[in-house]
């Protein structure tokens, strides 16, 4: 296997993910910024150009990060990062969706209407950016009073991809400058278990 | 296991997925539009008031339509529509979160933006709604191109679970009297098959 990455959100999410099960993949670097993704070799891989592009050992291309996620969790089972019984495999899936719509969604959306690379891409908006700097901002404060029972982790208390999905925020968060508040002291007790996970502190980290 | 669902897109999802297995689940039918998904009652199911909801007979709740039929498909796995091999479920998932990210949240955004009873739920904007109309049918010209070799179901050319994601959106689209253009022929070849799909005649259908 190989894995085709950059420093950008998504890889994030799947290097978080092979941080903890403790597996090595031989690492890609592709440069975002000098239009890499957009070249024809990049384009063969995932013709949506975007990373992080996992490629198997009979040349087939896995895209979008939870895909990746999910077929690295069948080869390597342990520790558990979706569930391992149906029952817990579907309160975290229901919180990584939870993520990934509420919180991904409304910071993936700041930084696709407000980075200049997107422009050709989406139909960029400042003013919708607005509306999802302050929904974004809803969302965690839901999030806070959902994590007032005092657990650490979003779902089952455990560390799962529904924590990976929302690291991801946390990184565009960086990017675009913008801080979960301290009034959201609940949030603020997930962010400093996530942020001491060693994966922010590599190559591909935030 | 009861089933509390509605006439609207994410529903669909899941009665279509039950369809294919085959499975009957006790249903409850909650009214969106008397305000139903609003009430205590229903959001000590779902805090963030949505549809549909899946109750096991422990009392837990599962929402999220992916999260449900994960779950599903883990207690009756035949016949798969996520992939029963790893390289398969990888594949399906890549394409699964395609259909979520280019199709079903375009489509989705064009409702969330127009509909007045989404009004405190949204910042609406009918500016963004249009540009959302304009990223869907981008998506769907996208999809009829890689179509064009000649398959009919959206991974694998088998039905799962990102054909079933992508029929959501053939329902937003229907509420909001949008139609795939005769020009994609092969969007359309792939929507007649899974148009042609029972689900769509029940009590949930469009």
């Amino acid at each position: 296997m190989k894995l085709y990455t950059a420093h950008a959100p998504n890889p994030l999410r799947v290097n978080a993910f092979i941080h903890e099960k403790g597996i090595d993949i031989p690492t890609v670097r592709v440069d975002i910024m000098a239009g890499e993704t957009r070249e024809a070799a990049h384009l063969a891989r995932n013709p949506l150009g975007e990373l992080p592009v996992l490629e198997l050992d009979d040349g087939t291309h896995i895209s979008e990060s939870l895909a990746i996620c999910r077929y690295l969790e069948a080869l390597y089972p342990e520790p558990s990062l979706f569930g391992s019984t149906p029952k817990d495999a579907a309160i975290i899936e229901m919180w990584t969706r939870r993520m990934e719509l509420l919180i991904m969604e409304s910071a993936g959306n700041i930084g696709r209407h407000l980075i200049p690379i997107f422009a050709d891409k989406y139909e960029q908006m400042p003013d919708y950016a607005e509306t999802q700097k302050r929904a974004l901002m809803k969302h965690w404060a839901w999030l806070n009073d959902d994590l007032s029972d005092g657990r650490t982790y979003i779902a089952l208390d455990q560390y799962s991809v529904a924590d990976i999905t929302a690291m991801g925020a946390l990184f565009v968060m960086g990017f675009m400058q913008m801080e979960i508040p301290d009034s959201l002291e609940h949030v603020k007790r997930w962010e400093s278990a996530v942020r001491a996970k060693p994966v922010w502190e590599g190559p591909n980290g935030a």
